[in-house]
């Protein structure tokens, strides 16, 4: 199969080509490079040195004997995209070429309106390069769960029946998003689901929680494949940035009262759901939504998780509240469901203490490459 | 009270301009003249001559004693939004400043990514404009009836309580739309409420149904004044363009069944609103929704009106069916609330058969102006 990979350059992209590239399929990835830009602006960067995208390919195909072909441009410009799109004809296209950070899409204006602009129209350019260059097409596209919020009812996959006064009406369940980055999601969700009724695209719509972890079945013994691991407020989701506190005693930091409970999932499972996608394409004409986590904790539960593991590993780590710097209930119910996914066959990867260990006890032999001050960044919703 | 009006030179705009001047508000409008620009483009334009805002507020000064500020620029231009928010600080600012076309927004890629643009960092740029220079100021934004699509139950003033195993919530109204340009005011609506509960916007979100009609209270005695009236089928609503059709035998176009119904209001209607909702502002750290319409008819209905208006003014109207360039249902349920309003104060100017007659006949006295060549546009949504 072809499968073009856009935003193939970030935490997830990148992995996600090396499996794809090793089971076989045809892969090329496309990115601009906007994250790494973006983390030279606001001064943070990756715990271990990420090589570019050429040069991971290049080291990759050594080792793998698998090609990928690379295209470093911006899908927000219509001649590249025509030109990508024109000439690879993917049968598949993965969806991650977004403005990944909430901390970064709330800083000031013009990242704000970054964010607004790279992801709507990067995703306008998609549709119609996939309607004029390969509609036969699958799009996996990478939603977030953050679309939805919080709200004091079951989650459903993407998809709630109303009764309503007698009648009933399937919808899109509705969204109300804590970032502007979400709320761009919550966008990109309609923007697709508009154009899958009027040129019968087909769509997936994977509603991922925060992701952890470093390895993958391909990179293991290669540090210069492993993915961009962000430990910043800007750009490291939560558990990511916990081990990397944890490793040079800098006291987790809990928001407020540590409730906030969210759906996570171990990289290796992101990979799993984006290929058993791939491999079973929804249907032309419709969106089909999952729901992409296997566990949930609350801030509180992964921050002693995090505590355990230091204990275990004989390092002391504390917990420190901070107010707030969020517009979030602190404090709520929180019930998803996620068996789309596991019935397409999804084997989950779950937070064990072993793999937390593990992860913890690889960021301690980075430990030397911690920059301490780059962490807090101070970004307030209000 | 200082108001400032986004897309004064447009349909509503000017009308809108007029009325709030004439009641004693300070009132200023900013136009990019895009609307212009897109008509000259596609080689379309109003029934009458329409002459520059600059023109126009200079005869209205002269007529009322009204005095009107004028800025030319673009709201996506942070620069620009910047100047005029800093040097104007309005009270109520009425947000008409977006690509207003459905068809236009189908017609190829390059109008659908124009559209989204537009109207999205244009309503960002405003949302930022007002938190930095006018927090107090309140935003009375136009949305339109057709964020709500048609869904086989009630549609409700924006907001619904949903009861789902056992739990309750209230949420936006779950929208789905019928075009690109539909879409992008859902995403208005989405990141106008999302800025509601993080920055404590005061919004009022105005769910506007097709609007008909050419007077006002102010502009009757003078053509000069009267607004931009198009009759093609990219921006002439169907009940204006339905009138221009009649008066030149060009017989009226019913999509497919004829059976899409929607919520309509005349003009003056329009204008009322707008003025009930900046005289009774949204509370900060709300998002107020009223759906705007009167009355509702389905296509078949206006299209045996203007029949009949015509048998009326002598002149011998006919209809033709032809088959839907768009994807919408014919034939559907169609029950959308619409009390706020009246509970505000709103006094309805219905469709009578004088006011359809009136218009019909000032139409005729026009129809040596009509460009019969450029009504039919041909856009399909497929």
């Amino acid at each position: 199969m072809k499968i073009l990979i856009l935003g193939g350059d970030g935490y997830l992209g990148w992995p996600t080509a090396m499996q794809l590239s090793a089971l076989g399929h045809e892969t090329a990835v496309v990115d601009n490079y906007l994250r790494r830009e973006i983390c030279r602006r606001v001064d943070v960067s990756p715990l271990m040195p990420t090589p570019t995208l050429h040069e991971r390919v290049t080291l990759w195909k050594k080792i793998s004997g698998h090609g990928i072909r690379v295209w470093i441009g911006d899908l927000t410009q219509w001649d590249f995209t025509m030109e990508v799109f024109q000439s690879f004809k993917p049968d598949a296209v993965i969806h991650y070429a977004e403005q990944p950070s909430a901390p970064y899409s709330m800083m000031d204006r013009r990242a704000a309106s970054l964010t607004l602009h790279n992801n709507l129209m990067a995703t306008l350019n998609i549709v119609f390069a996939v309607r004029d260059f390969c509609p036969d097409a699958h799009i996996v596209k990478l939603g977030t769960m953050g679309e939805y919020g919080t709200p004091n009812i079951d989650i459903e996959e993407g998809w709630i029946d109303i009764e309503h006064k007698g009648r009933t009406q399937k919808f899109l369940y509705p969204r109300q998003a804590g970032s502007l980055y979400h709320t761009t999601k919550i966008m990109d969700t309609d923007l697709l689901w508009f154009y899958v009724r009027v040129y019968g695209l087909a769509v997936t719509d994977l509603m991922q929680g925060p992701v952890y972890g470093l390895f993958t079945e391909e990179n293991r013994e290669h540090q210069a494949l492993w993915p961009s691991f962000n430990y910043d407020e800007l750009f490291g989701t939560v558990l990511n940035r916990f081990l990397v506190q944890a490793a040079i005693g800098y006291p987790l930091t809990v928001y407020g009262k540590g409730g906030q409970t969210r759906g996570y999932l171990n990289i290796m499972d992101t990979l799993n759901c984006v290929r058993l996608c791939v491999e079973n394409p929804a249907p032309h004409g419709s969106l089909r939504i999952f729901n992409q986590f296997t566990e949930t904790f609350s801030v509180n539960q992964l921050a002693e998780r995090v505590c355990a593991s230091g204990s275990r590993l004989g390092i002391n780590v504390t917990i420190q509240t901070i107010p707030n710097p969020r517009v979030e209930l602190e404090d709520h119910y929180y019930n998803p469901m996620h068996t789309g996914l596991l019935s397409l066959g999804l084997e989950p990867h779950y937070l064990t203490e072993e793999r937390l260990d593990k992860m913890l006890s690889t960021v301690l032999t980075y430990r030397e490459h911690i920059r301490k001050e780059t962490i807090f960044r101070g970004v307030t919703w209000k």
